[in-house]
């Protein structure tokens, strides 16, 4: 099963500093900041820029235990994940699981922005954590 | 100086088997390639993935010495940098410079697909590798 509609929602971000990062990328490109947000379950506190069509959402940890904190440690702040947007995201979750991608969620989880969520494990996509996702509540999007 | 039209043009994903990363990517998503080229200056290999209207920039390294077979040996395969694109790249340059981001070019070089390009240290953008690129020919993009 092949879906069409699979646009590239965001480019997910680890920075130590959310205002540090913003700056710049404010100073980098003509961003807007749309939205802020702490996800409890992730330990982060996430704000998303919008940058023409593309969103880029910066993460910064809460707790030196969050995921993103984690990867900090390992690799250094840069780019942490890409996020595509479905419509129906328990298909998706069907369709690659049968592909062998080893998904980090048994079922999608509440992220940001009311979107319902899953991860694919780099390990098994060539070393990019990647994101599904779809609106929980019906957006612009 | 703010430009406004600064679109996201492609991530660029350091691999080491293009044919590898292109199964995966095709069984993720609904993509379809579009160009492969070898990078004599940077050692590359790369093949396009057109993904709606983003692409995806495959870099396999032709050589140990490639920038991008040092990023794998250091960090693993992965995500290598963000492209955007602009319209004017020389003024994009001095933007930029005046901004104070540390610029890996002093001046643009040829590029894939035949673009003029140039890329920001990523010690200047808080981790990221930002490449900035404007067609050197008219394309439909």
């Amino acid at each position: 099963m092949q879906v069409k509609d699979f646009p590239l929602d965001h480019v997910g971000i680890a920075v130590k500093d959310l205002d540090r990062a913003t700056a710049l990328y404010e100073a980098l490109a003509p961003v807007k900041i749309i939205a802020e947000e702490q996800v409890v379950s992730q330990k982060v506190v996430v704000r998303f820029l919008q940058q023409g069509d593309h969103k880029i959402e910066l993460l910064q940890a809460t707790d030196d235990n969050s995921p993103v904190a984690r990867f900090i440690a390992k690799r250094g702040e840069g780019i942490h994940h890409l996020a595509f947007r479905v419509k129906d995201i328990l298909a998706e979750m069907n369709r690659l699981r049968a592909e062998h991608f080893e998904l980090l969620q048994d079922k999608p989880i509440l992220g940001a922005l009311n979107k319902w969520v899953f991860f694919i494990h780099p390990k098994s996509t060539g070393g990019t954590l990647v994101e599904i996702c779809q609106p929980a509540v019906s957006t612009n999007d």
